[in-house]
């Protein structure tokens, strides 16, 4: 072992790559993680989730939407202003991120190399670093190595992307766009979060997506309320619908064709259609590992192994979920298991949280989830006006919803659409992985005033309506 | 029991009060709630709870505290744009609470009758109304009751009380003040909250408090956090000093004079200390129930009868904790005590929340009274700022402390100090009461990026410190 410069190496500085990274270290091994970018933190901190995540909270302060409910006639800023607002605060959170990230690294004494990673063999690499347009290359042998180099936007060759009106998703963050229209190609996460960040900034959206439903791994109720506040907000949703052309005008303004024959004209355009695995200039060939179509690697579940059993995978080039949240635990588990001290992936489900305007999350089964599989269910629903903390916060329009076994009457799912989802699921997921029911929630005693409450009123809900206890509701 | 006018007549229309009258109602008993203000709802909606955490969020929205870190010179609203825009938040929220809490008893079937309670038999009322000067009294009969009449300020003789610059908690509702200056007279919850809204406000606050230490009930390194937060704001904190003479001086100014000597001069001075039951004219005495000598009710803590089987208590009338949280589930278990369904009294701690700015929660042993009882503890801390949510929120000076026991691994206790905390406590709650503890914590997955991470960060934190699992940290 002691032939290698290193125990591991991590290709990749994004959340899957760092966890791993600590944890190895923690195990006492020597460490280092490749990354070719000018800053270490990955995808995840440069061009997706910490962007346009900050961007979301940006929209909302600027735009004061969290009180909207008590503002008659707020100004809306001018577009400079916004996007003066926005770029200073990308730049202080993201800096912050960078510095909380290059300490972490550096008290675990993981060494960063910067340069594009290429294996040469089994257990080596040859990482160039471009610097002055001279070109240097070096190599780095390791014991180990995890494969976390993420994705970058899927960019199908007919669309005439142009870096102003025609853009992909990790460009938005480079440089706020404050378009006069937009269209969104894609109802997915991304294609939503950015659609209700520019439809909060008051900028008419379009969305297209190819599906008939969008966010089909979530509960409905909760997917027909948010499609109610979205076209309540003027969003256009063209569900089922796909796209023939996309061309730009003399002008420069997209102009998009679809399957119906319908016409969208708008000064943007976002493609959000999927993405894919970022291993082209990886060398995976050398080493017999073969990405699918998509440039995804396919491991083994249990221990994050690709087909090299020295050579681990995690986050999001291994596919769904392709969370910041799931790619940590993938990390660890994957360092754990290289280093003799593997541990269970853990049994329970998984969260989902969704950073659209208003949020989406969601733990467990939904309702037609649980039904679909002959189990007898029992749904209690909050809507966040009957709780005293959505009057004060304003925030009426949330709604939660929990899904009862009738049987042992444990919680099955809970699903919450409303500002603080994200936050709020979190109650659920305990309760429901610790085996915990509809007897903990509506006996349960929660801070007044808080939106936590609307556990106990979905859970009195349901109680009330429950054959075996209706009189002792 | 059919002689009676109604099967159960609940006394203040609060949130023990009304708790207890839906559930009677859904028992199929005949209910009616009297209650002598002009709407319902009880201090907690009028001049208490509600009030200030509306007054609370409103202060935050204008002068733009949750963005405070990304704003360099943000200006300070005039106090008559505070005012006006506190007083019509207030409007709004209230009205908008009144209207559900109607809506929820007119569904129940529950009557409101206005008017003064007063015991003139074991099982009869007299009601008397002013309406223009004159009073009708009528009289309603029971079989059983509720009273939940709620406390008041306790206003001592020798504090000269004139309703502009000397006041009580329950006043600043009413009209909200905009002071140059101002002297806060106890550090409890009451006077904290409001102490740290007119800090916010950018008012020059002083907290006199007789006790070495504030919010004894909450783990000492959140309050160490929460003080030294006060201080770097400019809030003076007089710990351990009492009131020795409050006088008015001959422009209407309030002048302190404490034990020490020292002289606090202000524009105005705020008494929260302390607050006495409101059952002065109720008639007591004629039906053998005796209240303390500060107006509380003793009742059995299982069932929450007076020494009068037939007559209840519940809500602040019977003391601490005296949240409305708390109060609720108390009407709750009153009422299916007194119509045969009882249901045991939840063996879980509850929670306590400090609406405070920033807010305060806790749930569970705190760390010194883990180690009082002997037990062998592990201590997790997370900061907000160790989560990339902190980051984006600018909202870093958040604090998370779990305590575990060494030898089971369950979660003890969590404390945290920071915005958020009064909904983030939930979590940890729901592990605490079923029997979750590090392993849950350190293995779950929490979204990205949310401050509930924090969980996570601290069982981590703990985790690695743990002698037998150091080295699988």
């Amino acid at each position: 072992m002691t032939d290698f410069d290193y125990d591991f190496v991590v290709i990749g500085g994004g959340p899957a790559g760092r966890r791993a990274a600590i944890q190895a270290s923690k195990l006492g091994k020597t460490v280092a993680i490749v990354d070719d970018q000018k800053k270490i933190g990955g995808v995840s901190v440069h061009t997706g989730t910490l962007p346009s995540k900050t961007i979301r909270e940006s929209v909302l302060s600027v735009t004061g939407w969290r009180d909207q409910y008590f503002k008659s006639g707020r100004q809306r800023s001018g577009p400079d202003v916004t996007r003066d607002s926005i770029s200073s605060r990308l730049s202080t959170t993201l800096g912050d991120e960078v510095e909380v990230i290059d300490s972490q690294l550096s008290r675990n004494n993981i060494e960063t190399l910067k340069g594009r990673a290429k294996f040469a063999g089994p257990n080596k690499l040859s990482v160039s670093q471009s610097v002055q347009g001279k070109t240097t290359t070096y190599t780095v042998t390791a014991e180990k190595f995890l494969i976390a180099v993420g994705t970058k936007p899927y960019r199908p060759k007919h669309i005439p992307f142009n870096g102003s009106t025609i853009v992909d998703s990790d460009s938005i963050a480079a440089n706020m766009p404050m378009p006069k229209s937009i269209v969104v190609v894609g109802g997915g996460v991304i294609g939503l979060e950015y659609a209700t960040i520019f439809s909060t900034l008051e900028i008419p959206v379009t969305v297209v997506e190819a599906r008939e439903n969008i966010l089909e791994f979530i509960d409905r109720d909760i997917i027909a309320n948010f499609t109610h506040q979205l076209s309540e907000r003027g969003i256009s949703l063209r569900l089922g619908r796909s796209i023939k052309t996309i061309d730009v005008d003399k002008n420069g303004n997209p102009q998009v064709e679809l399957d119906d024959g319908r016409q969208l004209r708008s000064e943007m355009l976002l493609f959000t259609a999927g993405r894919v695995g970022a291993v082209d200039k990886l060398g995976l060939e050398k080493i017999g590992i073969e990405p699918d179509s998509r440039g995804r690697l396919t491991v083994d579940p249990e221990t994050l192994q690709t087909s090299q059993s020295h050579i681990y995978a995690a986050g999001d080039i291994i596919g769904f979920p392709a969370l910041a949240s799931t790619s940590m635990e993938q990390g660890r588990l994957a360092a754990c298991h290289a280093f003799g001290h593997p541990i269970k992936s853990s049994e329970h489900s998984f969260p989902l949280g969704i950073y659209s305007i208003p949020e989406i999350a969601s733990i467990g089964m939904s309702e037609d989830e649980a039904r679909s599989k002959g189990m007898q269910v029992e749904i209690g629903i909050a809507r966040f006006q009957e709780t005293s903390r959505g009057h004060i916060l304003g925030n009426c329009k949330g709604l939660l919803k929990c899904i009862f076994d009738l049987n042992d009457r444990k919680l099955l799912g809970v699903h919450i659409v409303g500002e603080g989802a994200t936050e709020l699921i979190h109650i659920g997921q305990a309760v429901l992985n610790l085996n915990g029911g509809i007897d903990y929630l509506s006996g349960t005693v929660f801070n007044f005033p808080t939106l936590a409450e609307a556990y106990k009123v979905a859970a009195l809900d349901a109680y009330n309506r429950m054959p075996q206890t209706r009189l002792r509701a």
